[in-house]
């Protein structure tokens, strides 16, 4: 252990992450060490901090980074505050090596994608999770949000719900036009007719709120949505009614958001595999930073289906 | 909204940022406009992510930030990856016009503290949240722990408790000692010893689990706990038991980190109030860097308990 103090040589990378970890997280301060100076700078640039997926996602991304020796700095794009251009901006000018974007202007099929191009042209590698577009020449990292609504519809139809909902963001975002393609391919291979039932909203609490209450006016004993806030939402929505979850509405999430497990009901939800997305990205900025570019990979992450307590059979069919 | 949108002068600085808030909420992607070039960096320092509140009142800064045309950058120190020190070498080399600390080693009565004067003799501004030293000499802002104790004491009391206990994190920690004192005054002041009804452990789900069980060892009938995260591990701790939170053990959080309002049970806890510590660091903040400054000043903000329902009355009296 005094070796890995001290910072001479000896052991391991993964060694030395460990010890140093461990003094972390028991809250003792590390002994000062000699870091070579000028240690790379990667930008990170979040949508929000309030849902709690991006923070986690932030969280690995960091500290893969710090196991690559770089060290990472997040901006984030509060309501009203800082604007994605804003930050890369703040990000070049202060010597950033790299960018990596979660959720950002990529997944806005709207949103002008040439900005990207001209971070390229300033010789600043980035890459991008969550959303794709085929405009942008870079490794993006994204969860394969079709296999996830496959999981969610099978999960759901098995317990023989056949009114199934999806409650999502906006339709120009890439993993929300993705999750209504899944939904429906996936509902059409169990004989069921899902095109109607499709509500889009906001990504917040209220967003899910309102597209399940209108979910419910539809008739349905079962909504996947399209995060664990919304699913939260809908939960409220059930219960405004007098409606018990799972009872009589199911609710599958999304993303697994860290304190989950605790809900009430425990939320069964569709993993974000954060960890293996923010290893994939890092390694692919890695990559383009020590000249070995994987330009415009997307390379898909599957999720996984949480069992917990929001979804039960249905007992009106 | 077009003046708000072209950035011509017009509309107040509050009505401006209400607009992009809404723009921005909506998802909406903002019109390029002129910002002033080199708006001033101030870069955050915050312990990890993956507890929420640290996330929750990173996001409270920034956006009292970008109010006053700052632009954030947040540093996070996960375990194993960049430690406080390295992140404030970065943000000077990058030229941060100042540093707001949240929960950082000026918290660690045991932590050399000298490094702060180092940063003031650099000319750099900064304010320190949660955590008082009078070896610093800057403005502190400062939940008041020992009121918070005060709270969660009487309200247990009333509800006819007497072994409380108080799992709270090492005792090093400013946050964690005045939480001790205030805890055990509070207790003398009800005609009840708590001396011996501490436990000391980590800040996580699992040290709050481990305290937790120290503490119903000791015939505890309600937990005081130091984050809501403990709390969430004092409620597995019972439950591991075979016992119910709240009809065998009452538990209060501290933090009221988002996402308390669904857990099982929804948890009475102390809240932190972000809001107000946050527009509190910032504004002092922007005061020593415009030359006025108020140097170690205390501002002490009043915590809440919010009461939902994770305390009964106690049954084994």
């Amino acid at each position: 252990m005094s070796r890995v103090l001290n910072g001479k040589p000896g052991p391991s990378p993964t060694t030395r992450q460990a010890v140093l970890a461990a003094l972390d997280v028991l809250g003792y301060e590390r002994p000062g060490r000699p870091r070579e100076a000028g240690a790379g700078l990667i930008g990170l640039i979040t949508p929000e901090l309030s849902n709690p997926i991006f923070p986690a996602m932030a969280q690995v991304i960091e500290q893969v980074l710090a196991r690559h020796d770089y060290i990472p700095v997040l901006g984030t794009q509060t309501p009203g505050g800082s604007t994605e251009d804003e930050l890369v901006e703040v990000f070049i000018d202060r010597g950033v090596t790299g960018i990596v974007f979660v959720s950002g202007l990529h997944a806005d099929t709207t949103a002008d994608h040439e900005r990207y191009a001209r971070i390229s042209a300033r010789g600043i590698p980035f890459v991008l999770i969550d959303g794709y577009s085929d405009r942008i020449s870079a490794p993006f990292v994204s969860v394969d949000d079709e296999a996830a609504m496959r999981m969610a519809v099978d999960h759901l139809a098995q317990l023989g719900h056949e009114r199934i909902g999806l409650a999502v963001g906006p339709a120009r975002y890439v993993p929300a036009a993705r999750k209504v393609t899944g939904f429906t391919e996936a509902m059409a291979a169990r004989g069921l007719d899902g095109s109607d039932l499709v509500a889009h909203s906001l990504f917040t609490l209220e967003g899910g709120q309102t597209a399940a209450s209108a979910l419910l006016d539809k008739g349905c004993t079962a909504i996947i949505c399209a995060s664990d806030i919304m699913a939260f939402g809908a939960i409220r929505a059930a219960r405004a009614r007098g409606l018990d979850v799972p009872r009589d509405l199911s609710v599958v999430g999304f993303d697994d958001s860290p304190m989950t497990a605790f809900s009430d009901p425990p939320l069964t939800t569709l993993r974000k595999p954060v960890e293996a997305m923010g290893t994939a990205a890092v390694d692919a900025l890695v990559d383009e930073i020590n000249g070995n570019p994987a330009h415009r990979t997307e390379f898909v992450v599957q999720p996984e289906l949480v069992l917990r307590g929001s979804t039960d059979r249905c007992r009106t069919a």
